[in-house]
């Protein structure tokens, strides 16, 4: 219900046996977009709430894509739908914090993409929550999976892993 | 940035040479709650987005809480902080639809509980999205983790599995 | 930045010299929905956040629309843009309570509709908040106002007034 | 349900025969705060949601009293809450726009602070969106009114009335 977690994730690995990663640092990620948060992202435990972090991720990847001159979401006819997201929370964040967010791309599949998202507090160098969202990409009309257009395949190929990988 | 996927997740997966789990039926969760939907869930792309599935995960776990008396949002010394939360999109949901939550649980730790989440169209068998989030216990000052109290541990143990498993 | 008020409206009218409603009772309105809050409406005060309420607004509006087969989101010609909305708050609401939404209709111009709204927590017969949206009908392509179609106009007139008046 | 409007208003005001202002200009207002949109911000007609609105008021009044030194959400004894709040939309706007909220105070009572609120376009003059929020602010714990601390008092009537007024 909300994402503020402290060191909680060495512990709760731990227990659980689970495999759950380590918080990346600003080097892993290749773009960064700096975001407002809201009054409103705040949930009753005075942090972001968990939602509001994929509220986060599908701006910064829609907002690069669109920059990118790579997604016309009023009329484009290739459009990108999110199939899977995952995130893993190790610090909270919240308003009236701006944060950054950083972008790589993981895989770039023949009609989809794997973006991986990285939150960081302003200030900080290792993340403060770490998730990604796969696209794949549709015709707007039937839905239906289409290939990579040249330029969305180069795009995304090009913010390939970290830059220090 | 939305759900729609379709029979969108197959092809991807094959694509991607990376496990993606198929929908689940009914019989897989143990417990259900309808939720409604609203206007403001859809998208620019007319379907409900990523980012309300997660608020619907935190409604109906944080929901089931309460009413089993394990969770006193205000006043409570223990509350669950989310780690951790994933989905997979397999086909549309959105306003005006209602929608059933199916609940179980998946993994009780010594004071993580890991969440597993269905997301049927009111007439569907199989999911429109499946997920899960993980709950650290925490104490609602220090924020650091702590046992799970017995009656959450004992409500969290009977909801584990699904009922035909 | 919330809802919570209390007593308060009383005391804000007399300072500050403006006219500010008293709550209304279920009689003032012609139909009800039942909808649920979430996790995430609350705030980091407790309660469910004033944008919140808009969206509750906006559903029971648009819901109400879609069932008397008024309103086609995906494929109508008309559809209804909010140009004026207002609420207000007399006591808070938030999760994990339902609420009742009470609906009438104050005005229908030629290409305008002002729906009034009450919110109500289940057991009360007080409206919690109160307040009201102005749709106006445009063609979905031009965004130019159109005359009502002859059905909306009569449900809407149909809704006109509380029961009681 | 959505705030496109185009020139709609003034056809509105005049079926209605009701008052509804005009847009105002950048002068009307004392500060600014530029503020991102987001892709969830959009609904399934393209542009921002009316709620979507509410949260920017929200968060440009609470950022601007955070910064003053005014509001400690976490720890401070008052806090404000809202128990009135308008809009009126002109023009819409939405993802991936940037929107700049003007903000200026319109009336100081006892306890409480009005305040209103302008959404422009970035190279617009005049306002694609104007409104109001009342805030009383209240004893944390009592939720009951109080006397606008001295400070509050200061910086709000600092910023009352347009600069060109």
């Amino acid at each position: 219900m909300t994402e503020k977690a402290g060191k909680v994730p060495e512990q709760t690995t731990s227990q659980a046996g689970r495999h759950r990663p380590g918080p990346e640092r600003r080097e892993a990620y290749r773009v960064f977009r700096r975001l407002g948060t809201r009054w409103m992202d705040n949930d009753a435990y005075g942090h972001a709430n968990n939602a509001a972090y994929f509220s986060w991720f599908d701006t910064a990847v829609n907002a690069w894509l669109i920059e990118q001159g790579l997604l016309d979401v009023e009329a484009g006819q290739t459009i990108g739908l999110v199939v899977e997201n995952h995130c893993n929370y190790f610090a909270s964040v919240g308003f009236p914090q701006d944060i950054d967010v950083g972008l790589r791309v993981g895989h770039v599949g023949s009609s989809s993409v794997h973006y991986e998202i990285g939150i960081f507090a302003l200030l900080a160098q290792t993340a403060a929550a770490q998730g990604h969202l796969v696209h794949v990409y549709v015709d707007r009309d039937t839905r239906r999976p289409v290939s990579l257009p040249p330029a969305l395949r180069a795009a995304t190929l090009a913010l390939h892993a970290p830059a220090s990988a």
